[in-house]
Parts: structure tokens; C-alpha cells; sequence
């Protein structure tokens, strides 16, 4: 793997990483004006969760023509000016948060306020613009994990960065707002509240993560188990396609992932994917998600693992998170777990 | 308020809410085989959160064409048999939980599990088709609290149902599956997570609603302010749009509400909802949700309050839920709350 680091033309960082060496970055010929992001988040006092709002982020680049698309390279409207790329990683020119973004006052209405200061990032894995990740040949998927636990690192060390997450959602039905298939980072200032859960968990229960794995490698939901790593929809499944990908050892993130780990994670990756695709006969919209350990406190708790859902509860048919989920968090699935572990094992690899 | 108890064919309850007294209920002709519900919540042994099972609702009904809707009073596939109604409110054919719902075994690979065993009902405020809550007189408005009261003390009263929901999903962009306008009730049979997560916060600070609402009321997102209650955008709000509507007496649920604070409530929550259209120049597609404390532990520390909010971020756009909020539980708003509160305002009453 070989990493090349450039700017574009506003000042934001891009970082090629490429399977044969020689990456030359082209200029970046746009000329765009620094971006001025307004992050902010805000606790709120009722749950203790932080919020974040972006003011500017409800203009960005909805659904643009394909010959208008910023991740195909080196067109006049590319966010990658060089004309070809393995994978490349650049920061959000729309970002949720940023280390730019202003100061603001530590509290409003007695409601505790501080600024995002974090980072975003769009992983571009192929530039060929009706690809996925499901699709990808096994060096390139190899070095995307290569490129994540490269970036996670990266951020990581990043001051003020409490968590890394890796991410691609995929499908419009998700709200996805670029056709070009790609990935997303966010280093957040805060551990978010799903993390926090987990490490209240783990903090209760220091054999939590071995004792789940050990059970559900027991029981019947199980999809794919190799040396590494294990793939199974989870017992308590919220989505009506959900399935964790977590390797066997304690690690805390991508970062700490030995050559071994990665070789074998590239092959159940991609086959997880190929499998989600062919559940339907159609591409499945997913998030999924990388849960890494905090950089800080409660690192030693969280082990890394993959969470993939999609909200397609029907070939025709999409789970919507209403008033039970999005106001109670209290999900609903109609989709029992042990059914779509046997639906995901029968969808070949 | 004059209520009425009758059974339809399959031996679900139905319950009219008159505002004229001598309803004589009709009988249901429809001969249906009784509801065998299978709901099932298993505990995530990752989050602790309760999750859901209901393999027997991926086949619910999904918007019929007029003629055959449910709601519509009267007609050969209407759930109400009489020919007409003000408020009527009936079992879910399709329910989340159900008292019926068989037993299962404590556990499932190391998971706790439980019956889903509470009630799930829908509540019809208008027999036309094409009304909404907004547009209904005021007479109406005032009846349908009422019923939400009844139902909440009733279903409160059911052995095993821990927490009484009381929402309306709203609009097909947030999965609505019938077109006539239409209320839900979800009795839990276990407190839900986000209620968990604010009585954290109200048993650390007593003053916890209170404080907020004398913030909120000080502050510059006020909507709505009456005798006894108020309308806010939370300064940390999640959603585009979200406004909390809060009692200034700390009662615990709607039930508790008296003659005085009923009244206003029907004038204030048909303006609120005014204004959530008049927004976009467009029905607003949203969640009303009523946050009541739990019959049991932590009945005195939560506060009813309203909490209504729409995933519409701009006319022609919706704000989806993916990776973050979705994955890691961190809300991203691109709308600042302060901006959301001075347009409900302006936006008349």
C-alpha cells in the first residue's frame, strides 16, 4: 500500500492510497474558496446525548448528474483532480464536524455547547462510478482495510478526536446523496451514545464481547466463521437485515488489526456484501458501520466490530424508523433474527 | 365524553368516544379468525436495550386503495362497524404487543428473553378520509384527549405493561402504511430505552423538568406559551423540525391532566400543528409522540410532555437516518433550533 498525501485547491486534505507505487497528484484546478464550516453540538439535558448541528451542511450536493459526479476523477466538478485512483480519502467538503469550525459560548439556555471540532472524510474505493464494494476484486477490498485502519490512526491522533467511525451507506432508500458508491469517516469530539451503552456494558461485564461471540458461535444464526473473524445476525437483531462481522481477538480498532486479520476480513467482507445483494436480487441499501474503541477513556472495553443493516424488511418493502423507534428507541422488527441468518447462509458465497 | 365498549369478530375490543350520548354499537359482519399474534422482546446484551420480535406483521396492510380502508367507518373492510364515529379506538390487528402472544423460553443463546405480552391499539379521531388532526374542530380535538386519557389509564391498569405511548405517525415519508388520518397507543410491557435514558437524568437532578422548561421559557425558542403550557424548540433538538409541548405542572401523564389544562391543550396543539403545515406550504410529515412517565419505578421523576418532530428538512427534502444516527445513535441537524422556532412562529397561528 502506498499513500500519497495532497491538498485541493481550498486547503483540504486528500490521501491516495494505491496498490502499485509512482502517484503523482495532479493539481487541483477549481480554485475553490476555503470552506467555513459551523459545527456545533449541544447535550441534551433530557437524555445526556449530544446533538450536533450544522447549519451549513443543508445546501450540499444532492443526487448530482452523473457527468457532474465530484467522485468519478478528474472531470471539471471532481473533488479527486488525478484521473485514476486505487482508493482515495479526502476531507468532507460538507463536514458535520471540523477542527475550522468557530468557537462558540460554552452554554445556551443552560444547555451545554461546544464546538464540533472533529473530522469528516469520503472514501473513494473505485472510480468507476456504477461499481460497489460488494463487487470489488480481493487486492482492492485488501487495501480499503488498509486505507481504513490507516485513517483511523490518523484521526485518532488528532486532538480533541474521542472516536473514529467508519462507515458507507449505500442506497438511495438511506438517504444516500452521491450515486458514486463510496464510504464515509467521522471523527467525532464525543463517544457517541450507542458506544457509551456498550462500554456501560462492558464495564459491567469485562467478558461481554467473549462471551457473545463464544454464544452466538454456538448458536443457530451464525453466516460465516473463519479463523479470524465470525459473521452472525445478532439474537437481539433491531434491523430486518442485521449481521456482526467480530474478530476473535480483543482489539480495540481497524489500526490494530495483524496482516492475518486483514487477509481474511477482505474475503468475509466482500462475501457478507455478495450474500446481502443476492438476499433480494437486488442491491441491498445498508450502513455499515465500523464500532471502534474510544481513543481515551474505555478503550480497553470495546472490541472492534462490524454492524450491517439494511432497512429492506420485503423485496418491495422498507422498515421506517417511526414512532416507536425514533421516539422511544424501543425498535420493532418483523424479521425474526433466525430467519435471516438461514436466508444469509443459503444466499451462497 | 361518552364511551362505548364492543368487540369486533375476531374478539378485539373496540372503544367509541362520542361527544353526543346513545351510541348503540354495530355488530362486525366480518367473521374474521381471532388474531394469533407472536411478539417476542429479547434484552441486547450489547446495549441492554429491548428489541423487538413480531414475525407475524411483515404482511400487515399496506396503503389500500380507498375503497377498501380500514378506518373508513362502515364499509365491508372497515374495522369500525358503525357507520359513523368521533373517536374510535381499536386493537391492532397487527399488533407489536399483544397480551395473546404465546410464551417463550427465558433465554435464547445467552439472551434474555421475554413475551411481548402489552397492547397495541389505533386510535381514528375523524371517519373522513382525507381530514387531519390540524383541520379538525376544536370540539374534536378536546374529545380526542380525553380518549387519549381514558386509554392511558385503562391500558396503564393491564398487569405487565410497564409504559403507555400515545403517538401519531404522519405521512407516507415516514412509512405510514394508511392514508386516513390516524393516532397509535403502545402499552410496553417494559419502559423504553429513551424514557430509561431521561429517568437517568431526572434521577440525577430532581429539578430536571422543571429547570429545562423555566430555560426554554426564558430563552429564544419559544413557539407557544399559555396559562399552562408551553411549546419550545429544544435547544438541543435532533430533528429539523421538533418541538416539545410541556406542562407546566409536573403530572406524570396525560390521565393526570385536569378539565382546565385539557382545554388548552386542544387549543394549543391543533395551532402547533397549523403551523407545522403552514411550514413547507404542505401537510408536514411527523411523529407526535406523548412522553409518559412508567406505571411503576420512576412514575414521580418524568413529566409528560409532547415531543413532536418531522424529518422534512426543506421542501424537497427529507433528513434520513443513517450511519450516525442510525449506527451510532449521534443526531446531525442541519437546521439550527433557533431558525426552526422563529419560522412556527412567524408561520401564524
Amino acid at each position: 500500500m502506498n499513500r500519497t498525501k495532497a491538498r485541493l485547491s481550498d486547503g483540504r486534505e486528500i490521501v491516495y492510497y494505491d496498490e502499485a507505487p509512482g502517484r503523482v497528484p495532479a493539481a487541483d484546478q477549481r480554485g475553490l474558496a476555503p470552506v467555513e464550516p459551523v459545527c456545533e453540538t449541544r447535550r441534551d439535558p433530557l437524555t445526556g446525548d449530544r446533538v450536533t448541528i450544522t447549519a451549513h451542511r443543508n445546501t450540499r450536493t444532492f443526487l448530482p448528474p452523473a457527468d457532474q459526479c465530484p467522485l468519478c476523477p478528474g472531470g471539471p466538478a471532481s473533488e479527486i483532480p488525478d484521473p485514476s485512483y486505487d482508493v482515495a480519502v479526502f476531507e468532507n467538503r460538507f463536514p458535520s464536524f471540523d477542527v475550522r469550525t468557530p468557537p462558540v459560548p460554552p452554554s445556551i439556555d443552560g444547555v451545554e455547547r461546544a464546538r464540533g471540532a472533529g473530522r469528516c472524510e469520503v472514501v473513494c474505493f473505485t472510480d468507476d462510478h456504477s461499481a460497489s464494494m460488494a463487487l470489488l476484486p480481493l487486492s482492492r477490498v485488501r487495501t480499503v482495510i488498509d486505507a481504513w485502519a490507516d485513517r483511523t490512526a490518523e484521526l485518532s491522533a488528532i486532538p480533541g478526536v474521542a472516536q473514529v467511525y467508519v462507515f458507507e451507506n449505500r442506497g438511495v432508500e438511506i438517504g444516500v446523496t452521491l450515486h458514486h458508491p463510496h464510504g464515509q469517516i467521522y471523527a467525532y469530539p464525543f463517544t457517541t451514545p450507542r458506544t457509551e451503552r456498550m462500554l456501560a456494558s462492558a464495564a459491567a461485564n469485562p467478558d461481554l464481547f467473549a462471551g457473545v461471540l463464544k454464544a452466538e458461535r454456538a448458536g443457530g444464526r451464525t453466516v460465516l466463521a473463519g479463523e479470524h473473524w465470525t459473521a452472525y445476525v445478532p439474537a437481539a437483531a433491531r434491523w430486518p437485515v442485521e449481521v456482526h462481522l467480530t474478530p476473535h481477538r480483543h482489539v480495540p480498532d481497524l489500526a490494530a488489526l495483524d496482516p492475518g486479520e486483514r487477509d481474511e476480513l477482505a474475503v468475509l467482507y466482500r462475501d457478507l456484501l455478495r450474500r446481502c445483494d443476492a438476499l433480494y436480487g437486488a442491491p441491498l441499501p445498508y450502513v455499515a458501520g465500523w464500532h471502534q474503541a474510544p481513543v481515551g477513556e474505555g478503550r480497553d472495553l470495546l472490541r472492534l466490530h462490524l454492524e450491517l443493516f439494511s432497512i429492506r424488511r420485503a423485496p418491495d418493502k422498507i422498515k421506517y424508523l417511526a414512532g416507536s423507534e425514533s421516539g422511544m428507541a424501543a425498535w420493532i422488527n418483523d424479521v425474526p433474527p433466525e430467519d435471516i441468518a438461514a436466508r444469509l447462509r443459503a444466499a451462497g458465497g
